[in-house]
């Protein structure tokens, strides 16, 4: 069984593209990364010269109809997301998206209705995290009881200042700081918790960087969540850091903290200099979750191998989008305190 | 001049005053520790036999009348700080006030009024914190430009589980888990980001001992503040630690962070055995912030010998206060999102 | 030239001969793992059933002639490194031989004399710790002078208490500990001071598990060692920690230290329990060095695709199996300071 | 009984003897600092100016027969400790002693001579490392088992470089590097191993910091000891550190390890900045244990007091200079393999 081998597609080859289809091509066991779609010829040089794909297509329709295709990655950019997603399903293609599914609540829950009407395809939305093996393994110990009962969150993504201007192109497509970075926040405390944000309350500012200010986004945020069984979630989220990429998350319970991420260090190198005694560290989100990534796709394709339903489902995806629109309104249009909408009055 | 000596007395002597009391005999420059006051009359016996105290009063006036007093500390119960410290004033003498300097905003205003009509008697709250010398580092190299312009404050008070019974004799009497806890992180907002706290909004519960719910406070508190000039502060406050006091803060600039305490070890030691490579954690506020308030005691008895004004005011505990009232609101009234009252509208 | 890919055979799959074949099957890129050699035909099974491998042989020297062989990775016991490694070389084919080369000097430089009669073949042993990226950062940031000039370095193999009953088998055939563990120091201290290990002074003992003292081994041992350029060394070795395996290396220079690994934590996870502080650690080098491992297989088949040199050569290994020699007849013979035979007398 | 105070004197108010008058002036319980002596007549003027001693002394004799005074301490350089230890004793004194007692054993044989003729009078050398509260914790816990049986140690004394210039006068003074800085780890090997240190050998040099080879010292030393036990130890000093004085020691036991110091933070603040996660470290031993020398001098007065032997005896600091002069003698006068010699036969 383990011979057998998927093929595989991607669409978008930017710079996370990339690291997907080299782990595709090179470091995931069981697939075969035969196709690939982007409308920069250059980045589908680069697929076909560093990677020796094949077949490569400046058209999706194309990609979808490659011979003998069995799923496809979602890799472009966000407002692509849903309509590609939808696409390959109705291609009949198992589908990975990156995340985030959408940035409107419509988009996410057209998708999960037409998924709902493809029940033997898979569609997943990534939340890296969950796969990094100190998130798996905080996870796992806390269902041991090592921390006793769950009931608070502290999580945060900040990341390097150096990124900020890279980002300020991507502000208006992200959907904005809480879309683009609490997005994992969001996910890690309705993992670890158990239940859905239902009350939030966020304050920021574009302290560092006006730009993002002027465009209706900021460069730091934190915020206050209550959750639907009355657990708690703090959060921030920064581009300002000069130290590096720096994602951390607390779960407190009632006997015991884990600190996941504390330790930024790049590397197991402490330097003594006359800066101290130090740490470099990691540099982008990339760097930290690198083997995170290529956990998360190898378990795509082992589930497609194994036929098992995957953990994370579309509506964990949507989940996370309903949070971050209340964080957005009570920071962005000044709402205050903001309750989440009930999923099923909007599916009607 | 460093010969003069101030002559103080001390009004309180249960587990806080009697550290006072100890450092006023043995360790703080300037000082004689006089006189004692206190309504056990083995707490006097403790003073007499153990610290060499000649003069004991079962009653306040009493002290306060002892002949050649130049000073009194105040380390009894909350709901005394305020009557006594208005007493001491109007008996011709300097006061230092062990922290909350009143529950309500009404107590504090009081004595603020009283201390402005003895303006050559000092009149000082404690907020240890400012004295530790970690935090002195921090704001001292903030001010050296560090980190650049700090916006944004993420600071904790986290006591161990072990006190909680301790704890839930005093709730009804020290104000609640804000007033009692957070202050200090409230007090520091107030000095690292040097602006007033304006807009809150708290949430927590009663997670682990359901008896601070039924006395109407909390066990773990979370927080989201605005400040007048739009900076953030983050809080948290918790009851329930396993691994020991855990005092910690992080202070945000646009070109670094300093974290201040992240490291709660007791002492310099790591333990290299089963349960892995780990530090055991000071314990109580008390291990933790020793020295501070020995330099706390220290710097008043300077600032009488060398006729100096200390950097806290009354004002500083009235503010801290106010705030503390907001988050009250905020999570036990289930008010939301609170404003701070101005304080010229109260003074009225 | 990417595409190209080398045909590649493995002998040993014990414990770390597993991790080889499974590395060269599935992460490895630009070979293919095609035949492998056991004496356990339970092994062979494994492989077959597990990575696919078509071709297992009970006889190395059917292995040696399977057809179209470029390559064979030696990691079979000790002592059949050097006859393996003449063998192979004989067949025509380049070698890759896990450490350490042999346990005497005769084996060690009759295997480079039979290596210099095959120039255009590789013959490689693999010292993994040159290939963590822990410490090829340390030797990077050395070169461009962050720690001015390097003239001491400290370092130690510990393993976990729980294997020593393991290591007790192969005291034997490994050579003892200075052979088995410190042969790796030894290899790091020639590496980062850039001279040989001219006198040594070794002490030790089995302070906890007697029968390696009746094995003519020991459960710790340190030494202290001095260069061929002044330049000097300590070294500690243990089979006795009950925290995990903790390879540390620290490197002294005139400007700055630079300390690998002295954080041996499993995972990113900080516990916050009633034990304290605390990070659960790393229980194997193979969990340290995984990565290391893996780099070190990729380094080797790219240098044979790309037709470069690699940076470790036998003498590397020789040098590294003199020391360990002299460092044994210090302690184990009880020859107190001991002095490295140069190579070229005994090469004659 | 504690309202009873020792009246006591100095000699010696260099760098470190202006300390130990600060403490016994301001910070030592039941004692009072009556007179100081020393051949600068500006110290005594600062003694009389910041401490208020009335009476300064530029003759030692004169101290000695200082009315009523009850104890001296000796805090003056290294040549004189002997003879003005003996000198007060014969003044009927009790005498505390700073490190090290004398450079050979000569003396300090015959300070041990003439303290046995004065059995009621205290004379007692400080190795101020024991009563620092991370050593002494360490050693509780050992006592208490957390560790299993300890066999070994290995220590560090490291100091700044920005002290070298400063420790160059002393070169000759001071007996070299390993009597003035790896004695205290020569006392911690005793002390938790319980053992004498009988065989040593030692490496180093002047890598640094030519002036300390030509002044017959190093600036970076190593050594590999055996004790008489079987336990070993292994020791580093420098004098070339660019991050702070770093004093870390490590005790290996059957279960566990105990490492103290290896957090060389001059506080509890982390930096997050350009330069990474970082502490900033204390620069000077007196910086990493102020508060040990303060318990050191208390615990003598308490001993007085209280009628108490103290834990320390001249036989340990004869010790120590016994197995520092071994050292020395292994790497400077180049003898390989050094026996430290019975002392009985020395007393002959």
């Amino acid at each position: 069984m383990l011979m057998s081998t998927i093929q595989a597609g991607i669409v978008g080859l930017g710079r996370l593209g990339k690291r997907y289809a080299s782990d595709l091509r090179w470091r995931v066991r069981g697939v075969s990364l035969v196709a690939a779609c982007s409308l920069q010829a250059e980045e589908l040089a680069w697929a076909r010269s560093e990677l020796g794909i094949a077949h490569t297509y400046l058209n999706y329709e194309a990609l979808l109809n490659h011979q003998g295709l069995d799923a496809v990655f979602i890799v472009s950019s966000t407002s692509q997301h849903v309509p590609q997603l939808i696409a390959a399903l109705r291609a009949g293609l198992h589908v990975f998206c990156e995340k985030p599914l959408g940035i409107t609540l419509a988009d996410c829950l057209q998708a999960e209705a037409v998924a709902a009407r493809h029940p033997t395809q898979l569609a997943v939305v990534g939340f890296v995290r969950r796969f990094d093996p100190a998130y798996a393994y905080a996870k796992q110990q806390i269902a041991a009881g090592l921390i006793g009962r769950p009931f608070m969150l502290r999580s945060q993504t900040v990341d390097v200042d150096a990124v900020a201007g890279f980002q300020m192109e991507f502000v208006k497509s992200s959907g904005g700081i809480f879309h683009d970075m609490n997005v994992h926040d969001i996910d890690l405390a309705r993992w670890f918790l158990q239940s859905e944000i239902q009350t939030v309350f966020a304050a920021g500012g574009a302290f560092k960087h006006p730009a993002f200010g002027e465009a209706g986004d900021a460069d730091n945020v934190v915020a206050t969540c209550v959750m639907e069984n009355g657990h708690i979630a703090q959060f921030w989220a920064s581009r300002t850091a000069a130290h590096g990429h720096d994602t951390q998350t607390e779960i407190i319970g009632t006997e015991g903290v884990l600190c996941v991420g504390r330790n930024a260090a790049a590397q197991r190198v402490e330097i003594l200099d006359r800066y101290g005694v130090r740490q470099e560290c990691v540099q982008t989100f990339y760097e930290r979750f690198e083997q995170a990534f290529l956990l998360q796709t190898q378990d795509f394709i082992d589930c497609l191998l194994q036929g098992r339903r995957p953990a994370l489902q579309l509506r964990d995806a949507t989940r996370a989008t309903q949070a971050a629109i209340a964080l957005s309104a009570s920071l962005f249009e000044g709402k205050g305190v903001v309750q989440t909408q009930p999923l099923n009055e909007l599916e009607g």
